[in-house]
Parts: structure tokens; sequence; C-alpha cells
């Protein structure tokens, strides 16, 4: 299958321009790397202002370039509408002005931040006079491997540029024409400032061949974040050799436990399952207990806004006239992303903390109690990326928690867990300066 | 290959001994993954008193038990000189009294550090009052794949208890009933102060299966460490669905400059290449300035001190008289860990630096100068875990960086980089704390 000559991109680079020959998807993929190592040289050693230069410049080009972008965009929306593609995916390819602006804010916003490479983690004097310290330096060559959005093809490329990464994008081919205009603006953006344009680069000419090339590229790519759906992070996670941060799932829960107040637990409840049902962070599954008073008031808050119950036989009898729907096996493992809710009703702490441990996906869970003891327990005993004491769910993003913005919510362990700002996009080095000192 | 029916071990803990049904390998590994689990909820609760009390009655329980582990260790020893096993092996393979009363200072050493679980890392108050803070919590459940080396079993199991983690261990079946002994100390010890003793389990009994299930077993187990050689390590990476942490592979490259002092680079390069030629921060390579002022005399240091210099043809004219080998292309990607070094001549800095990115297993590299700029432009553009400067490269060790007990030395650049302390044998936990505070 790699076989299949391709011919290689046009590129803006002097260095690949003259290369024209047809390369099969492996060998274009590893040049692109290769050429991505280069850049991303460049990129470890320019400072702040530089970068942040970058940031402004792909700014201008996404302002100036509004006409062209929107109109590359439109051949994707006009094929994939003839292909029949859904409303909720048509909605998610779009590009309009509104949109851009956001895009342009949220890059403002990137240059706003503090450049985390180069912030020492750690250091001292050791006693035979050996100085170390060990700083934060970019990752390297970064893979992205995500959907048709052409949002994201932006999002990334900046946080790539401010952690001095280079990136190799993979977008979904349904954006294909919107993304090639956005590489277009990113790279001239890029050469117009004097950094390097292979910084960010996209091998959606390569197709899936590309794709499984980019995840097996060990040693050139130094991580891969996939950026979608169960689907998508299953299939990188199952294929790639090189490592990989999990990002995404959320099957959230909130345990409303006998002591919480009414006036806490139903605006608590409001925000995190109706201000945006579609997001990672919204709750999905409700767990009460059987004296919390709140029950009542916040089941009939939550079905007034819209929201589907679907609960079991106890909570059923707690909703009392509030309508409900017989909650299923399936109700608890749902990440519904949508106005649903699964409720149960839990005979204890100890039952909640049972609950979530078997169907958690370990995003957040939250506790509204006014028990001190309760609280201390919930926060030791639940091994969630963020556990959260009468406070929303929502709050567990990057820009909420004063990371600024995120790359994703990572739901593993290794590297980084939760909200994923900048200094995730970096590793660390040991610098150890002596006089000749020797290991005796 | 899975189905073959396997008598579970026996277990010490009442939750095993009543299921004395054969089960295939997959079943076994993934059930006593299951009660490490249970076990690391224990331990990630465990303070620290009480976690030294555990490595504390390890200790005793190994002084106690010296004949019961020679005499097994004895039975290894005689089954491999049987099969013809070489020499070096049956070292590795070895447990004597020294060795026991090594593994008891290592373990003593490991109670004397602080307790990384509960750290806080970084915490604020918003500007809406929320209360935030990111603290070191357990992995959970961490699987390491080792060789014939029983003293690992006790180092890792140690590292584990007292980062609050539980471990599945599969040690080289040359070490069988070495590790079977050991087990059964550690759990011994463990249950002896009330720790749950499946916080320390071995998966040996089932044998290549076994460690199939130990690496898909995604979910189940949080992080692999697999430790040994080169081919271990990439088969474990190859075959791996759980995250792994890579270690080892030292290409270890030291370059000297023109303005090096004879005083200085003779007793670096002797103590980076002769202390301890087996490991993993010995200087491999050599990269010489052609005006090094210090190259003669330590190539013939080096060449007293019994090491063959594999050196190219600018390298072999400043040898003078001092017997050089001719170095082939081979020798610039070889990790000899004996007694000897491959030399080249680089025109300059940019040369030996285009020459590190080529060959460099990204672990050590020092510089020897006497040129800041030169020292400077080094630490910016070398890109390995540790970049020295005027030291031996022997120091990237946890113990010598001040990190304490190493678990490895990672070579990746995701989660950590370099040696691996307690520290990285955690993940965070955020805990957000507010008075019913919602998202607006």
């Amino acid at each position: 299958m790699s076989q299949n000559a391709v011919t290689e991109p046009e590129s803006t680079s002097d260095a690949a321009a003259i290369i024209p020959m047809p390369l099969d998807a492996e060998t274009a993929v590893h040049r692109m790397a290769d050429r991505a190592r280069a850049a991303s040289r460049v990129l470890a050693r320019a400072d702040r202002n530089w970068k942040d230069r970058g940031l402004d410049a792909i700014v201008r080009g996404l302002d100036a370039g509004r006409k062209f972008i929107i109109s590359a965009n439109a051949k994707d929306l006009r094929r994939e509408r003839e292909a029949g593609t859904a409303a909720p995916l048509l909605d998610r390819l779009r590009l309009d002005d509104a949109r851009i602006d956001g895009l342009i804010a949220a890059l403002r916003e990137l240059g706003g931040l503090p450049d985390p490479v180069g912030t020492v983690l750690r250091g001292q004097t050791l006693p035979n006079g050996l100085r170390l310290r060990q700083i934060h330096v970019p990752m390297g060559v970064v893979g992205a491997i995500y959907e048709a959005r052409p949002n994201v093809t932006v999002d990334i490329a900046g946080l790539a540029l401010k952690s001095g990464n280079a990136v190799l994008l993979r977008g979904g081919s349904a954006a294909a024409e919107s993304n090639k205009a956005l590489l277009s603006v990113i790279r001239d953006a890029l050469g117009s400032v004097g950094l390097p344009e292979d910084a960010v680069q996209s091998i959606d000419a390569y197709g899936r061949e590309g794709a499984t090339a980019l995840m097996q590229a060990r040693g050139k790519v130094d991580v891969l974040i996939p950026r979608g759906g169960r689907s998508l992070i299953q299939a990188v996670v199952t294929s790639a050799s090189v490592p990989v941060i999990e990002t995404g799932e959320g099957n959230v829960h909130i345990y409303l436990d006998a002591s919480a107040s009414i006036e806490m637990a139903v605006p608590i409840l409001l925000n995190a399952k109706t201000q945006r049902p579609s997001v990672c962070n919204a709750v999905e599954t409700l767990l009460v207990h059987p004296d919390a008073v709140a029950a009542p008031a916040v089941l009939a808050a939550l079905h007034k806004a819209g929201v589907r119950l679907h609960a079991d036989s106890r909570a059923t009898a707690l909703a009392g006239t509030t309508p409900t729907i017989p909650a299923t096996e399936a109700d608890w493992e749902t990440e519904y992303m949508d106005l649903d809710l699964a409720v149960a009703v839990v005979d204890d702490l100890d039952a909640a903390i049972k609950h979530i441990r078997r169907y958690t996906t370990g995003h957040t869970e939250a506790i509204l109690t006014n028990d001190l003891a309760h609280s201390e327990r919930f926060i030791a005993e639940v091994d969630s990326a963020a556990v959260i004491v009468n406070a929303s769910t929502r709050f567990t993003d990057g820009g909420q928690l004063g990371l600024g913005a995120e790359i994703g919510i990572s739901t593993q362990k290794m590297h980084a867990r939760g909200p994923m700002g900048l200094r995730e996009l970096t590793t660390t080095k040991w610098i150890v300066q002596g006089d000749g000192h020797v290991r005796s």
C-alpha cells in the first residue's frame, strides 16, 4: 500500500523545491519530518519576542486573507454538502468572519502568555560544587491528527509555535481546501518574520498512508496528539509507535451528598449540564445520596432546563412528579454530550466512589457537600485528572484553571494529566556545569 | 496461545486463596492487575511513616532470610550453569551476602528520601475565589519487565512502595527461584506492617503469554517500565499498548574543544570511560577539535588505561605514537559498554554538534572547553536528557544528581527525561475547591 507513488506537494521552501520527484507516502512523510526537525532547531532557540512576532504575522495573514480562506472553505462545504454530510459536521467544518475573529482572538491571547521554554524546573549546587539545573525545552517535532475542523489547524500551529515545536498536521480530508489555504497563510506569515516555514507542515496530501507513516515515525516524531472523538483517539493509540498523549473522553460524575444545599446544588448542576452539553467537562451522571435534601429541586430544575433524566428506580422515586426515563446499564457508561443525564441513588459516599471507580474515564468528578470529612475523602479517593468540591465540572479547562490556551485535556497519567497548556508541550533537559569534576 | 490453562500460583492473600481454579494467562494477569489496583488504593493513602515501616520490614526480612534467598538463587545458578549460560549473565544472576547487603543499603537510603506523594506542584486562588492546587499522586499500577537480575526485583518493589504504587513484576525466567524467594520475603514484610501484600506481585508463572497480557493491559496497568538491554526495550516498545517509559541506551559523546586544558581533560576522559565501562553513562565516542591541545595526552592516557581507540584517520595522526584501530561507520553507532572508545577529529563545534545529532541516543553529551560562547552553544543546541560542561558524563545518575534512588534513565521526551526518581513514578491531580462556583 505504502508503495503507491504520490507527487510531493509543492513547497515554498527552496530545499523542497529542488526535489520534485515522486515519492511514496512513507518516504515523503519522513522527509517532511526531517525538515520539521531542522525547523524545530531554529524554533528551539527563537526567543519569545521572535515567536510572538510570528503569531502577530499569522493574525495579520488571517485578517488579510479572509476572502481567500472563506472561499477555500466554501469548496469543502459544497463538496461535503453534496456528499450528504450531516449538518453538525458541516457546522464544525464552516469558517466565517466570526470564526476567523475567534481564531485571531485566540492567537492574540497566546501572544500574551509567558514562554515555557527556558523556565527552570529545579536546580541546585551539589556538595561537590557541580551546578545543576533542569529546564523546560521544546519537545521538537509534534504530530497532530484531528478531524475536519479547520480551526484546529490554526490552534495547534499557534500552540506549537509558542512552545517552540515544529508540527506535522493531519486534518480531516473533508477540510482539505480550508486547511491548504490556512497552511499557506501560516507558512507565509512565518517566512515574513524569518521563522522557518517548515515549522508547520501538512501531510494531508498523503492520505491514510501518510497518517500511518506519521504514527509509525518513532524517532522522527517526538509525540503524537490525537484530537477528536473516541474512535479517532482509539485508532491512534492502537496504531502508533510514536508516544501518544491521549485526550478527551469525559464520563463526568457529580455526587450530591446529603448535606449539600439547594442554593448551591441547583446552579452547579444547571451549569455543569446545560451551559455547553457537547463538551468533555459537562456532567454525564448525577449520583445522589438517599437523604440529599437538594435532590428533588435539582431534578426539577434540570427537567425544566430541557434535560432528559435517565434515572434508576430510587432516583425516579426521589424525582416525584418530575418525569424520568428508566436508566439501563448503558446509561452509566455513556458520555451523552447532549441534554441527557444519568441519575442514580447511591447508599452513601462509599457507594458513590465505587460507582465512579467503575465507570469513570478519569477526566473530572465533583462532590457537592457541606461535610468536611466527606470532601476530604472524595479528594483523596477519587483518582481523576480533576477532583472538584462545590463547583461546576465546567472548570476543568486550561483557560479557566489559569494555564492559558490548551491543546486538549489529557485523561492519561503519563506526561500530562488534565488540561494541557504550553508547558505540557515541552520536555526537560538537565544542564550540568563543572570545573573538571569526576565521579568518585 | 493465551487459551492454555495454567494454574494460578498460590497466594498468601485470602481473596486469592479461595479461587483455586485454573486460569488462562490473560485472565490470570488481569485478575492480578485488579488486585494490584485494590492494593494501590491503600498505598495511595498510606502516609510516609507507614510506607517507611514497610521498607524497614523488607530490610529485616532480607536480613533474616539470607539463607533461604541464597539457596533459592543457588538453584537458578545451577540450572543456568548446566544450560551453558555465559559467565557475565551468571554473575548478574548471583545473589550473595555482599549483594544482599547492597539491597539492604539501597532500601535504607530509600527510607530516608522524602515522599513525593502529596507534594504541591503549583497552586493559586483564581480571581473568582476558586482554590486550585495540582498535587503529585501515585501512578497506580506499574508494570516492570526486566532481565534475570534478582536485585532488580527488590529495587523496583522498594521504589514502587515508597512512591505509593502497586507493581506487577516480570523478571527473567533464569531467575525464577530467586524471584519467588524474594517475592515471598517482600510480601510477608508488607503483610507484617498491615500493608496489602498484593502491592507486589509477580506474573512470572504465566510465561511469555503473561508478559504479553501485561503489555496489552491498557486501562488495568498505568505505565510499563522495561529495564534491560536494547532488544528487551525495543520488544516492549513495539508490543505494548500500555504507555511505556523507555530507558537505557546511551551512545554518549564528549567533545574536546581546542581550549580545554590537559589538566581537566585527562581525568574527565579517564573517569567517563574507565570507571565503569559497562554502564549507560560511560562515554562511547570522543570528538576532537583539530587544535585540541589536550588530545595527544588524553589518547595516551586512555591507551595506558587499557582503552582500545577506534580512530578515524585524522585522530590516528593526532594520536602520534599511541596505537589506534581504524574506525568504521559502525563505531560511531556502537554503545560498546566496554573499554573501547570511538575517536573522530571534527572541524569545529558545528561539526561536533552535527555528528552528535546524527548518532546520539539522547542520553548524555559533554563539552570540555574554556570558551564561554562554545559552552553556551553546546548547551542550547545539543538535545539530550543531560548536557554537561567540563565534568564527567558519569554524573547522569539519579543518586549523583541528588534525586536519590532511580528506577532508570529515560531517553524519551514524554513524562520523564533523564534519571527517573520517585517523583517520576507519580502523576498529578488537580484539586479545585469552590463555594458554589459556576462558569460564566
